[in-house]
């Protein structure tokens, strides 16, 4: 039987972009599903229940949710080009990070992006820390996975592309060169790293995107 | 060199709980080292310094923090009586509702237990979803791992054990039989299972560290 793989997604999700990125390092062909989340479409909704969101990966019909999770299967499933590192320490330090980005770096970002003026200054000093402690943990490596693109770095593709765009919509600037030079050296990095740049969006689009948004808020 | 497994820890977290569960699992030897969060030791500052938080896991002098990464980490390094499934897709729904319960049922319980009064309604009714959405999941299965006590099982202690303690010291009971009879039966199953009975503390104790804070809250 041939084998099935759809991807669920949404082109302005950094979540579905972290499993696109994924597939195309292990060489998967995918059919790709766009879906408007203003309107969610029954096979999101049936291969989803629980939290209804994208990303969701179809393995020859059987539905997966959460990002990290969807991270995790297509590198046990598909083992060319680990995603992973191989040794248990290096693992756990990879999924510690990835956590870390996940539970207390994007929601800080997003924060800082989008509260409310008079909240500004302290979320924009609690996304700095977390920055801060990111760029300890880049030192002097080229990326989080050492010489390419693994588990961290694709999962930090918010940070690598999207805080720009987006801070560029609202008019907050969080990564700059002055305070996180390694951060923005492994930006450039990460958005100019084949497997990356051909899935990014334009970030025109994308500031355009969240321009609208800030309009409607306001 | 003889291996050397420390565990720092506190004896009232269902996370600790975990990773001691998984070490007498595998049959892994190992120190514990109580801490008081109220005083946070050296070790657990130097070994967790961005969370401070237990549990840490010390192999061979190197640190690992957050459960669910330690979990995976012993697993991985010690193959006898695995934890995960063996099959991807089946590992990825085990990661995906041990990732269910720390970002929703927890949050959502402990809110239920410890938010004002005026809260608690809708605090009830956010954690009864939770446990509805387990209840469909455990279906007719004796543990979430099938047969016997698997990574969702070890992950949801806080569900089959802490959840009941902390209720009775506040007056919040979650956990009934008439509208959680599965998740009841899996309970009384998960608490009588030798390797988690023999770690758990007494009820009677968490009920009274938890009185304490209860009345120097009130």
């Amino acid at each position: 039987m041939a084998e099935e793989v759809k991807l669920i997604g949404m082109w302005v999700s950094s979540f579905s972009l972290r499993v696109e990125i994924a597939l195309k390092l292990k060489g998967v062909q995918y059919e790709y599903i766009e879906v408007d989340l203003t309107n969610k479409s029954p096979l999101l909704l049936k291969s989803n229940p629980v939290h209804k969101k994208v990303p969701v990966l179809l393995h020859n019909g059987k539905p997966i949710a959460e990002s990290l999770v969807i991270l995790e299967y297509i590198d046990e499933t598909w083992k060319d080009n680990p995603i992973l590192p191989q040794h248990p320490y290096d693992r756990a330090m990879a999924r510690f990070w990835a956590k870390y980005i996940d539970e207390k770096c994007v929601p800080a970002l997003w924060k800082a992006c989008w509260c409310e003026e008079k909240e500004r200054e302290k979320a924009v000093e609690e996304a700095c820390v977390c920055l801060k402690t990111l760029e300890n943990e880049l030192k002097d490596k080229k990326f989080f996975g050492g010489e390419s693109v693994g588990f961290v770095d694709i999962v930090a593709n918010f940070i690598g592309f999207w805080v720009g765009a987006i801070g560029e919509a609202v008019g907050v600037e969080l990564l700059t060169r002055d305070k996180f030079p390694i951060l923005c050296k492994w930006s450039d990095e990460h958005v100019g790293c084949r497997v990356i740049k051909e899935n990014l969006p334009s970030k025109d689009k994308v500031v355009a995107f969240y321009r609208t948004r800030v309009e409607s808020a306001s």
